[in-house]
Formats: structure tokens, sequence, C-alpha cells
């Protein structure tokens, strides 16, 4: 699932992302063209820092209202993941961490070839400023968990990964689940 | 958000997938090209039959395994919406509805310009023998409220659209949001 098959044809390659068609034999033993779109695999953390989660309040050029965001990016080609974290983070907020942990991995379409690689920062702490790229603005806040949850249940916090947000949202309202996540983030 | 702008240019054109760019300008004065993905708009509906919801399980030639998901799919150029949502559900199933109320659109990507119309269908009755392209076999599944959302919850309806999935899951752990909704989607 969400994987391109071998054998695909390229038939585009753009920016950010690239197309692939193959023949895909069909239930009544007809043929027709599949497409299927590929992008970078992608990285985003929740970052402990103290008894607080790291989230950041962003604006891009093209969007025309502030959000909400965890930390993460684009992993770069041939880029290791945890590093490609570790730089987000920084570039984003000046903040590095003392371990990663990989939470887990999803990929958010069926239909593209995109995986989400979700980590769990622990001892997050400032080493430097930030450095946002021309193509954003980005301004840390420190949330606890029970604000991270009510931030994911009002919808204000719409960009985490999909499965990490249906925990948080059972976490709200299921003490046991609740107490249960919170351990596995602050250890 | 989640649309590209005016004047951006068609870089591909492919079986379902458009590529356009633009020239965006960033927050420092510079540029850089920006690049999204187009596709077709698609319907989905909560199909009530009786005290039912109408479900499907479903097989496609280059997915591995049966998965649940509710009956919709892609709207044809230049389609009304509500007769793509019929003739999907009377080719998928065989059934047809006596009315659809519009239950919310929502983008599920904000980098694709793709629109999710979701639906709900109250007097669902069956009409004629399903008749499923060679790309899909799906069997109706009929479900109460209460398993309905079960199977969200569980994570073996993961198909529906996010943001109908998250009030599903919040109907399952909150009494009183769950009798809102069970008032809604049935009258």
């Amino acid at each position: 699932m969400g994987n391109i098959p071998e054998g695909a044809r390229r038939v585009f390659k753009g920016i950010r992302y690239e197309i692939y068609q193959w023949p895909q034999k069909m239930f009544d033993g007809s043929e027709a063209t599949f497409e299927m779109i590929k992008r970078a695999d992608s990285v985003e953390a929740l970052v402990v820092v103290g008894d607080k989660i790291l989230i950041q309040e962003e604006q891009q050029p093209h969007v025309p209202y502030p959000f909400l965001s965890p930390p993460g990016g684009n992993v770069d080609e041939g880029e290791n993941y945890e590093a490609a974290m570790s730089r987000e983070l920084l570039e984003e907020t000046g903040y590095a961490v003392d371990s990663w942990e990989l939470f887990h991995v999803k990929a958010p379409l069926q239909s593209m070839q995109w995986n989400m690689y979700v980590y769990i920062g622990r001892g997050g702490h400032k080493v430097a400023e930030p450095h946002d790229d021309p193509g954003e603005r980005i301004t840390p806040r420190f949330v606890s968990f029970e604000e991270l949850l009510e931030l994911v249940d009002s919808g204000k916090l719409y960009r985490f990964e999909q499965t990490l947000r249906f925990m948080l949202l059972r976490a709200k309202y299921d003490p046991v689940r609740r107490e249960e996540l919170r351990k596995r983030i602050f250890g």
C-alpha cells in the first residue's frame, strides 16, 4: 500500500513531485494504466522540553493565515532520517534534543508513495537562534500535554500526522489512554 | 489553502493527476518555484438504510488486502456532485437513496487541489444489482451506528474522510456528541 510497483515508468519529474505509471491487470483480465505520485518522505516530532511540548506557530508565503504545526519537514535525497529531524528542528526553532525515538511510520495517502516518520524527541534545549528559510516564519510555543490534547480536539492543531492525532484525541477522552500516552511521551 | 493560484502553469497532465507550477514571492523578497498537484474532486457518503449504515468491503487489483470504505468515488469532468454520488452508489452496491444532504466539504491535503464532498444519504434502498467496474470488487455491509463507531476507533475503517472520522471517534467517547451525531445522521 502506498508503494509504486517495480517496473513502473516515471513519466514526470518536477520539483516536489514525480509521477509514475504502470499497466495494471484488472479483475476481469483486462489492463489499465495506473498512476501514482512519489514525493520525499517527511519527518515530524513531539519534542519534549521540560514538562512541555514544543509546537510551532508558522506562516508560509502562499498560505493566508498562520497555523500550528509540529517541527519537521522533508528528508533530503540520501539524508539520514534522524539527521533530517535534527536539522529541521534546529533551523526552525534553534533547539536540539538529547535523543530521538521513532514513534511510528505512516503513509498519509494510499495513492502516494510518501512515508511520514514520527519521532519523540527527549531533552529538548535551545542551542542556537532559529534560522528560518525564506519560505517560512516560525515562532516556537510550549504547551502542556493537556493543552496539546485540547488544541488537537479543537481542530487548531490539524497538521500532525493523522494516526498520532487520533491517538491524541482518544487520550483527550479516555483517561486510561491519556496516562498511557503521557508516559510514552514523557517517559 | 489547497488552491492553485491563478496564472499557475500546468507542466504535466496524466491520467489522474495534473501538476502546476508558479513563481512564489518569499518573505525576503526572493522568488522560488512552487508546485502543486490537481486531481478530480471526490464524493463519499454515509448512506442510511433503515437503522443501519451501508459500508463496503472492497478489493482492488493493486492492493493486497480487502479493506472497508464508504460508497463514493471521483467526480467526472463536468458532472454534478450529487449525480456522481448516486452513480457511484448504484454501480458499487445497486442502492439508491431518497435524498442527499451535503454534510461538509474538506481538502484532505494542503498541498493538493482536491476537495472531498461528504454526503448523508437517507432512505437507502436496493434498486438494481451492483455493477462493479473491473478495477474493484465490492460487497455491501450494513452496520449499526455503534458498530460504525467501533470500526473507526479500531482503525478498521480508515478510509472515511478525516474530519468525519474525527467526529465519529469523538462520538464513540463522548455520549453527548454521540447523540448529536446520531440525530444528525438518522434525523
